[in-house]
């Protein structure tokens, strides 16, 4: 096989989920829910197999692309279907960095601890990823915050677009309007792309996320996910929405690049997602899934902090960040023996080192699954 | 957005179905059937649905590789389950073929008329499709055949793959073994990968398929699709069957890849089609799907040959060739006002013009349809 092949490595997340399984840990690693997704997305699919089983245009079903745009507030138009974000990022690389005529590629500004699969996407694509470390306030009251210096000072002539997430995955950091109108700033001033993942957008504990399409319509391109929404990660339906104004034209393009790789998102889960975005939101799913995660955050960090564990609370997303400590077992011993499956930092390190016992926990997982993992961790702490 | 999603271009297949639907036309070009899949699969999806919705492995669900390995006759260690038979090809580019140091690429070789999405995909990977076209023998008896000849001519030293499709989209054609074997005979003697695409594995008219793995398994990759087999076209999950001997050590690097396009399949239409493929193989399914197709093959042929059109009858696939003559309005004024979808097999030339009148005619319509566009047929003739 070619290097790049020979080169890409088992997703953390399958790596982790794999040892779970086979070491009966309590799985805090991988994002996924412990809970059923909702029955009105689970009856809208069981009704469209049988019906919507054949190829759904690349760009994705009309009734879903439709059902974005009025989620997301866009022009169906100008939304694209994927299957699940991972390929929506992989097709936004595909479509706005690669190799450069020197030699070189074009720079793609993320912040660091960084998603696992963004470095790889980047440079499959040609492109060379540039990470810019978030500061760790230590102590009390401390966090995740955005360097805006650091990222200011990242930008070189070769910078084409900055890719961010917020609520950001793996620390749970939800970026401020104010920061995010001096990352809106900056790549005005140098022309940049931003790709925003926003997969997490409904999932927050304080201050609701600001979408950045909302601050720089004419450069950012939005991705989404019907998985992290709607709690069924194995879907494989998400999305992109483009920058409006082409009257559908970047959708289009970015359709043709999207068709190469999968042809098509499920068609009947696309329609299963078509009916049921907008029940969620009439119905206040969304509201109903931020209060039981909150609940089980406070169960999760109260009961580490209780171990004397420092704990960074998340504005958003379903993970945590907390400081086992230097001398707890690292992730590969604790999901062996202290039957706890959790992501180490070092796994989103690329040229900033994560200081060792540093772990993303998981709580998206069932208030018994998350007691036994702290009964477990007290033990082995 | 760059020039490679700049240049992408809608599918021809995605193109003719859009146009199928504004004009009312009988869409025999897109291949997809018109019945639905079998209830065995439906219900296994519908009962999947609520239980097995979060993530897969990338490498697939262990029951899926396990019932794809017992149905063609490998370890499930070596099969990668992926989003679409689309996506293994296309990880199977990024997996083989690439460029060069020199700065050209890899060469591949492919049949042509070719599959509309092998060169784009190529492309992308960075590789350099080289096409070498099927002999068309016209008259009674006649059609398509591999140019052995031609197959040779045009290895060169940075040819490093072929790329084969028995049987063979857009024509039908099945290759018979004597043919290749020496195509295995020629890939051993210049050291070639073959990726043989056989989505259309059980779906031939005559003598059934070879299955390039039984010939050259140290060097095939198998390519094959649920949808195809189990009439669920949008279903997206496909398979790749690796060499064996590796002890899942290719699969594993081809996983790592492919989780980087889309993660996953989708997991409850995985859980659905390991239950299904042993119940279409035990139950005869296939037989029945081929006996109802070579109906139909008959009824499409019989009435175009009644119209005075020269037809190629497959082999196999769902489809058949058929020169309508150089009078005939072009596929575009076909859909438009003659009320039928064709896809014209230009769209499948590369290096090589297709004659004008000649199409491609997607048989896995009800009868129905199928009657319905040989009136139209008939009226524009
Ligand atoms: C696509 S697997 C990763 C799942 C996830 O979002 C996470 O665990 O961070
Ligand atoms: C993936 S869309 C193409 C469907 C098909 O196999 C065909 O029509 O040739």
């Amino acid at each position: 096989l070619l290097p790049r092949a020979r080169a890409s490595q088992e997703s953390i997340f399958a790596r982790m989920s794999r040892l779970a399984a086979r070491y009966g840990a309590v799985n805090l690693g991988q994002g996924f829910p412990s809970d059923a997704p909702p029955a009105f997305l689970l009856e809208a699919a069981r009704g469209a197999v049988g019906r919507l089983d054949q190829y759904a245009p690349p760009s994705g079903l009309p009734a879903l692309r439709d059902a974005i745009g009025a989620d997301l507030g866009v022009d169906g138009a100008d939304v694209v279907v994927t299957s699940g974000a991972t390929e929506a990022l992989n097709v936004l690389a595909l479509s706005l960095y690669g190799p450069r005529e020197d030699g070189t590629g074009d720079e793609v500004l993320m912040l660091e601890p960084v998603f696992d699969v963004y470095v790889p996407q980047a440079r499959l694509a040609g492109a060379t990823p540039v990470t810019v470390a978030l500061r760790l306030d230590p102590g009390p009251g401390g966090g995740w915050r955005l360097d805006l210096g650091a990222l200011r000072g990242a930008v070189t002539p070769r910078t084409r677009a900055l890719l961010l997430n917020t609520p950001h995955n793996p620390t749970g950091a939800v970026f401020t309007r104010a920061e995010l109108e001096e990352v809106v700033a900056l790549a005005r001033e140098h022309d940049l792309w931003i790709v925003s993942d926003e997969v997490y957008d409904e999932l927050y504990f304080g201050a609701p996320p600001v979408a950045l399409r909302t601050l720089a319509p004419e450069r950012t391109f939005t991705v989404g996910s019907a998985g992290k929404r709607l709690e069924a990660t194995g879907w494989r339906v998400g999305w992109i929405a483009c920058p409006p104004g082409s009257g559908g034209r970047l959708a289009g393009q970015i359709a043709g690049i999207r068709q190469q790789g999968s042809f098509c998102a499920p068609t009947p889960l696309q329609a299963a997602v078509a009916a049921a975005l907008p029940v969620a939101r009439a119905g206040g799913f969304y509201a109903g899934l931020r209060q039981e995660y909150a609940g089980r955050m406070a169960l999760l960090a109260g009961g580490l902090e209780a171990l004397g564990v420092a704990v960074y609370r998340p504005g958003g997303t379903y993970f945590l960040t907390a400081h086992l400590g230097a001398a707890a077992p690292d992730a590969g011993r604790l999901v062996e023996s202290g039957g706890v499956a959790a992501i180490p930092l070092e796994a989103f390190a690329q040229a900033h080192a994560a200081p060792p016992g540093l772990v993303r926990l998981a709580f998206c997982k069932s208030r018994a699954d998350i007691a036994l993992a702290l009964e477990r961790l007290s033990a082995v702490l």
